[in-house]
């Protein structure tokens, strides 16, 4: 399939998906207001008594362990599972993984249980859940491109499944190929939860554009790069630009988009 | 007595009534801040451990099953009764009653086990909740203005409350008397948390306007509504217009919010 | 060590430290913004299971008992030993600490279970730790400068840590020296959540200057003031003025700060 974020946002503002998240305290007031504004609808449910059911009316589920707990972890692999019984897309954002035993072994035990589509995360996350995290975090030239989409590759590879691996430049594959992203902005990274949001929105994407989880891996973390930019032009700091950021997904438009990503 | 929003207003922010929120964690932020732009005090505390005695604080109790699980259940039902106790106002926000079979169970165990003065959902929730689910569900013309009169008039009647049904029209009813509720802006459904918001804001109007609650109930979503038309002016997306629904709800004036508000 | 806020953000911004942050789910992403947007890196998590190697990463800990739970509970003493342990310094904001017996009983057994650097809170809150509460509510008089200074020095003296009481003018002392805080702006009490990102800053501020917590505090607080008054500026209510705020952090120049800052 071709990439094209202008024609998935299409379909995603026809269809408004449901997308399930069951995500950290943190963010789950900002995920959910970048799904609305993208133009999908958000459900936000942890209980173990109802995340099955709750996961069975979605077209996608996001699961991210900023803010781990066990009985959130067992929510998770419980609605992990029901998704792909469902045939539903699962995104995982290991939030933290390499920094605690904990964040590290609740991803890569998601991984193993649930049949995870793609796999949003930093490169030191992604790193670490590929096994490369010491060799990785000794060098600061893993920052560097080559070795993003390297690491992009082997995870994909390793672990059967889209990585997408953010940084100053994005790289998502399924193994096989590499797309570069260069969307984006540097005040992204000065909101707490703009990497959520990139998961959250992956998951959209996910729900619009089904089948081809490499090109809309891609384009989600284009359209959310562009929004970035788009955002920051009258930003004076963080706080006008979190603000900008929501109006700019609201404003994206399908029949432009495609002449602005930077997809490579 | 009669409807007069500026009078409540005045009022609230003469007295600056405490009122007690359980609600979910997306929303939290997001309510504490329009009471608090409104001019009453928020505070939310969930643990079994101090809900009764953070009640008996307050002039209204606010619950809102938004992001459920067992112990805050067991939490807002404790916090329920001894809210009936103290003789202070209950307000339930049903979140996703008729989404799960948790959320349906959950809230009718609510209003059940407490004595809830106002309902305040939207009209598939409190369809479900008078078990008028399944046929309401199958037609999409339950938006009708008429229809959703008499499905207010009808909860309150089975449910014997008041029942606030939100919609581009609002229905508030007590089983008898109807109120129309004409305010509000379409972008309000473009930021998630609003529909919790006018909760929270009924209860602050409940607690200031006692023995009235279809009149306060009215009048709390006709003033957030005018916030919402107000807050609409300068927004270019759903990011500036969230950020000016607190603006506008601080800048509600007493003395002109009668002749803006369109109860019928 | 002298008092110099300007010093201690350019330090901050250089090093980036890691404060973990326990708080209230009021609050988190507010706090983590605020963290972030003055120039030191957020980490939030409670679980039992991370707390302590997460703490060990970490330059400060802030603990935040807004919206308790037994379990959170556990893990604010665990983190705080570990802490200790790691010779890391500890903020307590007592949160509704008079307002229900289980905060007050929380805060106390915090106090006594953990080495508290600095305990940043109202004079309710601060009364209500030193045993003067009864006292203190029976009194509107405790607003006065000269009762709130004596307050801070009697808390630190007691509990045998720097207290930092705010309100209208801040009291910031070691049980010997009371430093006087004036900067602010009214509209920092219409936002909820500023009390709690005063205590993050507090932490960002004592990982930037170490063993001067005095100097640490006050500084925090006056910075946090400046960007205050910063933010009220162009504020058109609490909404511009909360999003303004985090913009006002980021602006912050440390070569101008000192001479803004009214600490006496």
């Amino acid at each position: 399939m071709s990439v094209s974020p202008g024609t998935t946002l299409r379909e995603l503002r026809e269809r408004k998906p449901l997308v399930h998240q069951i995500t950290n305290y943190v963010v789950m007031n900002e995920t959910a207001n970048a799904t609305l504004a993208l133009g999908a609808l958000p459900v936000m449910a942890h209980a173990r008594e109802e995340v099955e059911e709750m996961v069975a009316l979605a077209a996608a589920l996001v699961l991210n362990i900023g803010t781990l707990s066990p009985h959130w972890v067992e929510a998770m692999i419980a609605a992990g599972k029901a998704a792909n019984a469902a045939g539903i897309p699962v995104v995982l954002d290991p939030v933290g993984a390499g920094a605690t035993r904990y964040r590290t072994d609740t991803a890569r035990r998601i991984l193993s249980e649930v049949d995870v589509t793609v796999l949003r995360g930093n490169q030191g996350e992604v790193a670490t859940l590929v096994g490369v995290a010491a060799e990785v975090r000794g060098v600061e030239s893993i920052a560097a491109a080559d070795d993003a989409a390297e690491l992009a590759r082997t995870a994909a590879r390793n672990l059967r499944l889209v990585a997408s691996v953010t940084g100053a430049v994005d790289h998502v594959s399924d193994g096989e190929r590499v797309l570069a992203v260069a969307n984006g902005h540097e005040l992204l990274a000065s909101v707490t939860g703009t990497g959520c949001m990139s998961s959250a929105i992956t998951g959209c994407f996910l729900a619009a554009k089904r089948g081809a989880p490499l090109e809309a891996a891609a384009e989600a973390l284009a359209a959310f790069g562009v929004a970035g930019e788009d955002a920051a032009r009258d930003a004076k700091g963080p706080g006008t630009f979190h603000v900008n950021l929501y109006d700019a997904l609201a404003a994206l438009d399908p029949a432009t988009l495609d002449g602005r990503v930077r997809i490579a």
